[in-house]
């Protein structure tokens, strides 16, 4: 059985990572997987949140949001609504917790970097695209700062790399991240992250419709351990080429 | 090796679960977990938000809080700060969600059930109290909706049982219901929520400090779904009393 | 002619305040007034607001706040709303004011304690439950702050009691502590809050249907002080008990 | 002992009351007592709030604000700020209750009056002021509603008048209509609404310093009884004058 | 063609700039242009914002707001809908711009005034009005930091005179300073800014219907800096007047 | 003398314009004048605001923002701090304006169009590039209306175009289309919005250093004029083009 798009189930999506997407940010992305593009971007600035102050230690953090019209139907701002919304409070510290899990406080020394991921267009699986795209954004912010001597020589920031995926069960097949029309249909949607070298840094599987068993989440599991690995070689190779700014 | 409290490593601390705790609320429920303790509501109101109008199907929400002095150490109201945190938002949404697995919103017909779980004393713990709680709230509610005649006659809005537990890795040995010290020292900690059937509802695993193998991951979960069904049998107990109010 | 509850018009509803009621606080109590049950938690923090630095002077504040669902009807929690609402900022002043007029700032020293009071449960007489329970776990908390020498040694912070009361004109009758139904039914309604030497803290009548004479003012203003001397006796006898923590 | 403008202790202070201040508004007042000077309007819409229609009865609303240099130092606008303070919160209900008791809502039918009173220049007693001013303004207001034939002819929506005043106890001595200066040294401070006919619509005392008597809570009463019938009449003689508009 | 109110179309509408307004501000004024009413303070406190700090250079800043019942129909408070608006926001910029444009920040030192523009009565031309009066508010509160040595001897804070006025298209002709009636009907609106030497400040105008051509561009500002030279005659008589404070 | 990036005076940047940046929205477009970069989405709803239903005519509006990363510091979220800023609101107000000066309501029939501009990278012209890229997804969002028989047969809702630059004096050298540094070391700034063929739809200049003489107006006029006639030709070439998607 072959999916919407022709793919077979443990197929990701064709997935770009374009890097230098910004004039401004010390590390920028936009990302794709499929139809959905995220802008990445990583700012650094010296100094941290008062609550850490003197500690020697940085900070890493992330928001997330979408444009109005990245979705099919135009979505109230939240800035206009004076509010964030749950959705994307619950993604905004995803991210947040997902990248600190390959940050080395200490040797990234008193300095924050915050991660924007604006989801220009929506077609399911953002907040996984945004994980993805913001570790390479990350990666080329802790260069920016290792050139300016912000963070001590010999130290390295970076512990590792991180990549997310979606895995869902469609009509009882488990499929690789799905699209906004698969996700719909899905009886059980899971996010996967993982390290480089296919630990897990979040796992987070809700049913839909039905409570899922034990091997349904196993099936979920092996999927997304092998996205994650391609994902991994993906921005492996972004992560070689020259950027020119 | 035994735990800060003497439980051993696979053992819930002592779990109570008072029902008809409030004289207005059609369902009502004290539960503590250890030293966590919830009062969990449920209110039934006849309709549904708007957005649902007219489908013949009915709601169920939850809201989530925290008292400003379940903690340690006061926390500021969000209705002072005019805002709801990320935290409790996600909070909120899981507790929704939860309920909602064991619901036919056909049953259920155009009435809204409205689930408060406000955290009296924290000690670790409190969504997957909050959601044990509430269900046996939400038991008691269905139950007077039905002899209202809100609920047609021979329908069971309820489809199943739903109860939640976490589950930590401290020090390298798989631990289950972390209290309050125990979740911080976690190098990992999960949520699991489960029906009575032993399925998963929700499963969110977040590495605090190191990322986690898939073994680590496999021992958690075993003991959670342990752990869920001791509740079961809790949260059956308590709804065979006879509710006297 | 008796009360709906079969009280006499001079009789307080059934009175119980629980110390020790949170694990967390520097005083706690659990207070009820018949059906109301007011969580009262006095939390004491070195230094003081900003305002007030340097004077040698401590503070004392007051919030107060309704779970969603102590009422009869769910009501919409401050917080979603974004927003506290007037009677909520009227009653959290008034319980301030009323508890700032048994502290001697001086003795207090340069230390804040805010007093948290959350309604549970509504049955007519939150603010004076609230008042009356806040004052014992003050005392608590006071004692506490003098156990950690926080408090110069001889000094006394606390220079009398203070508790409250609800007195209004129901059919022609001046009734004591109302009930919600009471309440609603009252013509004139008003809050008295008394010292334990039988003093006016504060006194706040409110015509509901009729603008009332000076003749009930005073009958509703000796039924007051009558309700505040027997209170006063109840906060002594919670405090002499050893309060085990 | 004279004060210090002048006054006796049972002397107002030099009272304007000026009508048909604003060329939009259905009744519009300036009133001062000595500096402090509020600007009230009272606008009639047809209509009344959602939860009172089909009632056939009206209401009647008010909102407090200061202008932010009103006072001594410039505050922050609460529209800046993105909330009401407490204190406007507890005016604004204090105004509107204050001129519900004198309006039958049956003879105003389904028509509602906001009274908006803007205090231009603050010198203590803004409230009462604003009070006695409003009660003008929607006298005035009324006319215009029976005018424009909103009222049923033969019914009479205002059932008597009201006014405010200050009292409190400065030194020792009760003293009537408090300015700034003295309200900030008085030991005791209370606000009394009356009726025309000498009731008491709403009665607000509050121990600013140390605990009050009984018998000087009735010397403020006697005091305020006295105030408030000099300031009904000087109502009388405004409402007497033509209004030309 | 006579217009509403007899005007020629080049005539302003009687203006009056009342100095002294307010007890408590160091500069204040109650202009009017025809029935538009707006009340000016200017208030000086001692300090910069924090972005300013130590530069040595002073601020001036302007905040624009209407009363309730200003216009025709009440609308709502920004305080209580909890929100500032875009024509609030767009208004309080203006004047801000507008005066700090004769400001010397060096002559001012590190001194900030804050310009506070309440519109009492509002009938076209609000903003003109409020940059007209607020200017002569100004120019009393620099005298009076000149007074209390604030500023250095010899320094001028104030470069120049500032005044505005509404210009625009009606049935084709060009007409000075527009009352409400005639603003609703206007093809073209502008509001121009001058100095007292009859530069440009601010100009800002706005095809209502049609776009408009360069001629009618050119007409409307001959007219404006007409109006802004009477206008500025007019600032100048009022603060040549002695002020009794 | 040459500008910073070698242009003459009166030149342009690179300015393009991508029609179909987006699959969901009804017309997109991603437009930039040199760096500045803005996303612009047209979104059609049939129905129209409470306010204008029923009046047989459609409306326009338009939201204007800037992604945290898109200056060369990072700026907070209008969303997180809960509250849109002036400058904001001021630049959503231009646009929308700008953009309903080429609308036929009554050809556009019941129906809304919104406009989101959002900036992915800032250097000086964003509001004016917004402006002009809005206008051609306006244009192919009204194409695409037609196409849809939502607006009726032989009824063209587009008017006119409209385009929109920057001009401003530096160094006493009237530029067009100025950058972030020429920008930020104008002495005057102009924003002008012109309709194709010739005329002012808006026209806004501010003295941001000295006041400004007429012939310096006049000049900047002059310039504006030619910058918008070549942006129409641009814009008229874009929309030439055959849009796939």
């Amino acid at each position: 059985m072959s999916r919407i798009d022709g793919r077979t189930p443990e197929q990701l999506r064709p997935v770009t990572i374009e890097r230098g997407w910004s004039k401004h940010a010390e590390g920028s992305v936009l990302v794709s997987f499929g139809d959905t593009k995220v802008f990445c971007t990583a700012s650094v600035t010296e100094g941290v949140p008062r609550w850490r102050k003197g500690s020697g230690e940085g900070w890493v953090t992330a928001e997330y949001a979408m444009l109005p019209r990245a979705t099919n139907t135009r979505g109230d701002r939240e800035s206009v609504k004076g509010k964030i919304g749950g959705r994307t409070h619950e993604i905004s510290r995803l991210i947040g917790r997902s990248l600190r899990a390959v940050i080395d406080y200490k040797a990234l020394g008193e300095n924050t970097i915050v991660l924007d991921c604006d989801v220009l267009q929506a077609d399911g699986g953002t907040r996984t695209a945004a994980i993805t795209g913001a570790y390479v954004a990350l990666a080329d912010a802790v260069t920016w700062a290792q050139g300016r001597k912000l963070v001590r020589p010999g130290r390295r920031p970076l512990t590792g790399t991180v990549s997310a995926v979606s895995v869902g069960i469609v009509d009882g097949v488990p499929l690789l991240d799905l699209c906004y029309e698969e996700d719909v249909r899905a009886e059980t949607d899971m996010n996967v992250v993982c390290t480089g070298d296919g630990r897990f840094v979040e796992v987070q599987g809700t049913a839909e419709a039905e409570p899922f068993a034990r091997e349904e989440l196993n099936a979920l599991l092996d999927l997304a351990v092998t996205g994650c690995a391609d994902l991994a070689a993906l921005q492996h190779t972004a992560l070689e080429a020259t950027l020119e700014k």
